[in-house]
């Protein structure tokens, strides 16, 4: 490639040709690829093309169904957009089995959100301290207008604190500022209002007879909304007398899952390397509603990792507990999605998928995520302690193999059956196609 | 919704009909929505269909390109799949900056991969220490016909080692293995090896003599990968010197800037609320070439993520220096991608990604993988230390306002004109666009 100006400005079919231009001979075949992966209507496609930038085509994950999720006594049936094998097919088992022991519960612990204006200035902080109560009300009049209408749906700015920070560096402190953004996830709404508050403080001390001298200057560092949200918080569980547990494949009985269970939770509590996959197990889940809900999966994942590390120690975000033969298994997530506002709406399939969740609130909708996630990592620990995770996601990622030796319909056919038997891997695969051909060769 | 047996086993148009049938006078509707969201191709749409479970149709994410990422001298342009406005561009214009700067480089400190078999165990760790150094060489054998193809390739199992973890848990022990997994991700080739150590070491250890009693008896909690790979690791970097950086917007010169990044860059790595983000947007970066190259994202935000945790203290992963008027910024952050197996090859648009990136190795792609990441950091700190993120990312976004209002072709022109010059709010782009078709009501 060489460096190219103006390649924005460019349309995007110009885009596309410029790209195709260095793979001499195939131009004909990405210009069609390309066209081949685009919506047949074309008011459908500049949306795509215009959630982001440079855009030169759609890429597809699968949009797939687990059904028979319970939660709080209400079934849903949970989009997921994923393209990992065997993960929905997970959750979707997971779900039928808590169907037939109580469901899933979960609540929302609080709903705070978080945004901050770092800042430098050269003063007595106790100056500040003691009239931060009227500079409040000037950040607050300032911002009236921009809130108004998250004030009118029950939301806005819960409070906003001064803080020191020049145990960090000299002269550095924060606005630190708390929203509630009812069923927007809140981004823009948040970065706005901290934009308008960094300003507003910098032309209030500028312009106040209190400050003098170095004191009128307030250098803005940076002003951006927090990921990490800890007290915006579910709490997902499940819960039933471990005898009702059942028995699992590899002749393990309740009692021995239970007591699996417990120290599969144990290691992922205190091995972060365990730890890591573990959570990433969650995330599976988690995020596959929240792509196919049109949320931002960097946002939750970010979230969400950061509250495992939060004791000094990262550890699993899911916990068991065993008492009085009771089996409990529970996670708390902090996380932030929206029903409304983002691509939530304009992404015909976010929308749809909103629909078939039955256009649940911000918080509902926070709650089937979470619930996902806990489904998913109770699937994935139910394999790997009884027959294996291989197994199962072998047999599940069989047809991919098959894919790739383009393996036609019979040959499918003959090698399901055939792998029903039998380990799958890919060498297994290829040996079993080989024979399958030599032998109409043969005939 | 209610509780349905037997759901995957139906066919998709009858998944379809069942989700539809919810949806009393929409089911039409449903059905043509989701048929308008396959790909036109039988053949390519049936590969979707079979990457996971349950699929109805295909999720669309848009598929752009960031030109002009120089890397160790190098010119790619970048695929990246990601729904986020204001990404791809914030990318295209950091590689465009840093074009000018000598460009980015990068290398691999290690590549190697990480696996666990968890097991509990009743005995004299000392008697198995002993004896290891023949149970590995056992291990080895039972995995040879496994690890046949990887060690032509160079790669295999790189060590294993027997782990005392009776301080987490009474009789808990663990096989730590080391791999290299070459080009491929390794995810089911670790998994395969792991569960053939299990049941190897339990089989053998049954077997032998010297063990008598209990002592035979080995429970195996699970065999799994790690995705936590802190010696997988690239690290990238930028460097100029100070003056060579230029002016910024709202009047900030070469000096002001280098100071201010470096300030935020404190602040990142000192706040966990603002690390959490600045993390997130480096794996805006990071992920959307993990999605465009048919990767798994999880893996990488989990791993990722414990990293930035590991010294107890969650904290950014980027660093700046500012040393003899040099600039430097980089990024250590360990990664596993593949550029075979998985979904590499069977993902159109994702083999497309690997040859317009040149068919990278492995070690390449993680290495263009962290630079994006990079890039992308280096553009949020730009727009936040200069004129804020907002203006940018609303200028970004405000297609998808218009979309939402549903605006047309002429009346985005005039909105596009018209905030050139105006901030962009989701109020003042309905205000706009309320005065616009006022106007013309009244002509």
């Amino acid at each position: 490639m060489e460096i190219i100006s103006g390649f924005s400005k460019l349309s995007k079919i110009d885009k596309i040709k410029w790209l195709a231009s260095h793979f001499q001979g195939q131009e004909q075949e990405i210009l069609q690829e390309f066209q081949g992966f685009e919506h047949t209507n074309p008011q459908i496609q500049r949306h795509f093309d215009e959630f982001s930038e440079n855009t030169l085509t759609n890429y597809y994950l699968p949009f797939g169904l687990a059904p028979n999720v319970i939660l709080n006594g209400k079934t849903y049936a949970v989009p997921m957009v994923i393209e990992e094998s065997s993960v929905v097919a997970a959750a979707s088992q997971s779900a039928k089995f808590w169907s037939e022991r109580g469901g899933f519960h979960a609540k929302m612990i609080d709903t705070q959100k978080i945004g901050q204006v770092h800042f430098l200035w050269e003063g007595d902080f106790n100056k500040l301290y003691a009239i931060f109560d009227e500079i409040k009300d000037v950040l607050l009049n300032a911002t009236a207008e921009v809130t108004k209408n998250m004030i009118t749906r029950g939301g806005g700015i819960l409070d906003i604190e001064l803080l020191n920070m020049t145990h960090v560096e000299a002269n550095y402190y924060q606005l630190k500022a708390t929203f509630n953004t009812c069923d927007s996830m809140g981004a823009n709404f948040i970065n706005t209002c901290l934009e308008i508050f960094a300003r507003t403080l910098q032309q209030w001390i500028g312009e106040n007879d209190l400050f003098v001298g170095k004191e009128k200057d307030v250098t803005i560092v940076m002003s951006i909304l927090s990921n990490y949200t800890p007290n915006c918080l579910v709490r997902a569980w499940v819960e039933c007398p471990i005898a009702d547990l059942g028995n699992f494949d590899g002749g393990i009985d309740a009692e021995l899952f239970a007591k699996k269970f417990k120290m599969a939770i144990t290691i992922a509590k205190n091995d972060p390397h365990r730890a890591t996959t573990h959570n990433k197990g969650i995330f599976n889940g988690v995020d596959a509603v929240v792509l196919a809900t049109g949320n931002d999966f960097r946002a939750v994942e970010a979230c969400g990792h950061t509250y495992a590390a939060r004791t000094g120690h990262y550890q699993s975000l899911t916990d068991v507990s065993i008492d009085n033969g009771i089996f409990k298994f529970w996670i708390d997530l902090p996380i932030a999605l929206g029903t409304v506002g983002g691509l939530t709406s304009l992404h015909p399939l976010a929308k749809r998928s909103l629909q078939i969740l039955g256009n649940p609130s911000a918080e509902e909708l926070m709650m089937i995520a979470v619930t996902t996630g806990l489904a998913q990592n109770f699937g994935a620990l139910r394999s790997l302690i009884t027959t294996g995770i291989q197994k199962g996601h072998m047999k599940m990622h069989l047809l991919n193999i098959l894919n790739h030796f383009q393996a036609n319909a019979q040959e499918k056919e003959t090698a399901i059956e055939y792998f029903k038997n039998n380990v799958v891997s890919f060498s297994a695969v290829s040996a079993m196609l080989e024979g399958l051909r030599d032998t109409k060769l043969v005939k």
